[in-house]
């Protein structure tokens, strides 16, 4: 027996727009045990919704005041955003399911008043790209990644509950932890690199002739450069609410390229090689 | 009309072994004007001579004796034992054409013997992968790539002629250059993001069970940790081969770093966000 619920998405951009794509998809299959009746989306931007509509992303835009009555509400915004419209959702339904998926979490769950934190399931999909905006939105961008959930046993056993089959069912695997351990190591795995991808970016762009550089690009410097298209605003909400553990994992990187810079300056290439050793042994655990 | 030439690599692994590949591919073609009779290889370690041949990288393994009267030879070993190599290769026929498809010019150049410098073209194709070894060569490898030859004016007419007609027939794109601007360049564009993907996935090892990190891992952390995959042996040769030039790409890109630091350690939003943007605009020259 399929159960018919309505959803709204609050945020239309890569990762609120591909959400859009992954609902419809999951519930276009017969085997599926939620299926969204109609896929309501709302962004503050009318351009946004007005390409989130001709691209399909959702069936209908509307106002907040709709989007809040619906079962499910996914907030997938920047994270200052994802803040303000949580003190904003005043009038949900009893059992609404609210999920965000921001890229740190401690601040969010910080943020939302007692009334709704059973509603509040705090998500994170490992997932995305470096486009944003509702053209940047994929099929599929979901599929096969982790989404993280974190400080669950604070949310509604029903909200959670939910949360999780609707993730499931669009293809997704679930890891469960703290929101202190989420934003710790997310610090090192995505946004640390983004900083220095960002800061590679610049090196090169702070070169005489940066043009006679770049004609030269192989796939090293396309992978590593690849992030720093990232969109500046998104990030800037990431950077400020991840602001300790963000300068912390710079800093340890920050000795890492002393070190290497010292063994460099001094040819001790013996060293140098155990250190590049030691970096290679990264893929036994991927 | 068709030419036939004898062709001799030495060095079998990634960069080696996909050569023969391509020139095999080449030759097949009826439009090619270079057919090479025999692609002949040579490696120093009897294990990747075998695997080369398994693979069908080569058509014949044969002694460095051999080797050396070839018309063609390519050099596609690490940077220092391309240097011992050209020490060695006193037995070539008058009008050989020797390629050397090392990562970094100037001290290769420096160490080449005026007997043989008419004879000795330095290329370097952009193109690798984060592995290494025979098994790790593939078909392609340096399709629609760049390929740089440096101080083409130092080299014979003939010779120069013969190794762009042969870049060009397995579908590379050329740009000459200086070596002293391709060791300054591909400082930035190419050795300094290996010493940065190094350093990262030694960041990520160095924290307290990194395995838990690494269960995060997403398309970004994926890309920028790719090429510390790499050879420690060949990188080794590079740095030091290109030492002062790299120094000085790490010095600029912790500048970047730092600023980026203290941005966000004073919590100076609207900089940072100017400091992505101008990164993003990396992708206009790309």
């Amino acid at each position: 027996m399929q159960e018919r619920k309505s959803v709204g998405i609050i945020g239309l951009g890569l990762i609120g727009g591909s959400m859009g794509l992954a609902l419809r998809e999951a519930g276009e299959s017969k085997t599926s045990p939620i299926v969204f009746s109609r896929i309501f989306g709302y962004d503050t931007n009318p351009l946004h919704s007005q390409q989130a509509l001709s691209l399909g992303l959702v069936d209908e835009c509307v106002e907040f005041g709709e989007i809040e009555k619906c079962d499910v509400i996914f907030l997938a915004t920047p994270l200052d955003a994802i803040i303000d419209t949580l003190g904003k959702l005043k009038n949900i339904k009893q059992d609404c399911t609210i999920i965000d998926l921001g890229g740190a979490k401690q601040k969010i769950i910080a943020s939302i008043s007692p009334q709704i934190r059973k509603n509040f399931v705090a998500a994170h999909p490992m997932s995305g790209t470096e486009n944003s905006g509702p053209n940047a939105a994929i099929k599929g961008l979901f599929y096969n990644k982790i989404v993280i959930i974190t400080d669950e046993e604070h949310s509604g056993q029903s909200q959670v509950a939910l949360a999780k089959q609707i993730f499931i069912s669009i293809g997704m695997r679930l890891i469960k932890m703290s929101a202190t351990e989420h934003d710790k190591h997310t610090a090192y795995i995505s946004h640390l690199p983004h900083i220095i991808s960002f800061a590679l970016a610049n090196t090169v762009l702070a070169q005489e002739e940066p043009q006679n550089i770049l004609a030269l690009i192989g796939g090293g410097f396309k992978d590593m450069s690849r992030i720093a298209k990232s969109s500046p605003i998104m990030w800037r909400d990431v950077f400020a609410q991840n602001k300790e553990n963000l300068l912390e994992s710079i800093e340890s990187f920050g000795k890492e390229m002393l070190y290497a810079e010292s063994l460099i300056k001094n040819e001790k290439w013996e060293e140098l090689i155990e250190w590049m050793s030691k970096a290679n042994s990264l893929h036994k655990f991927m």
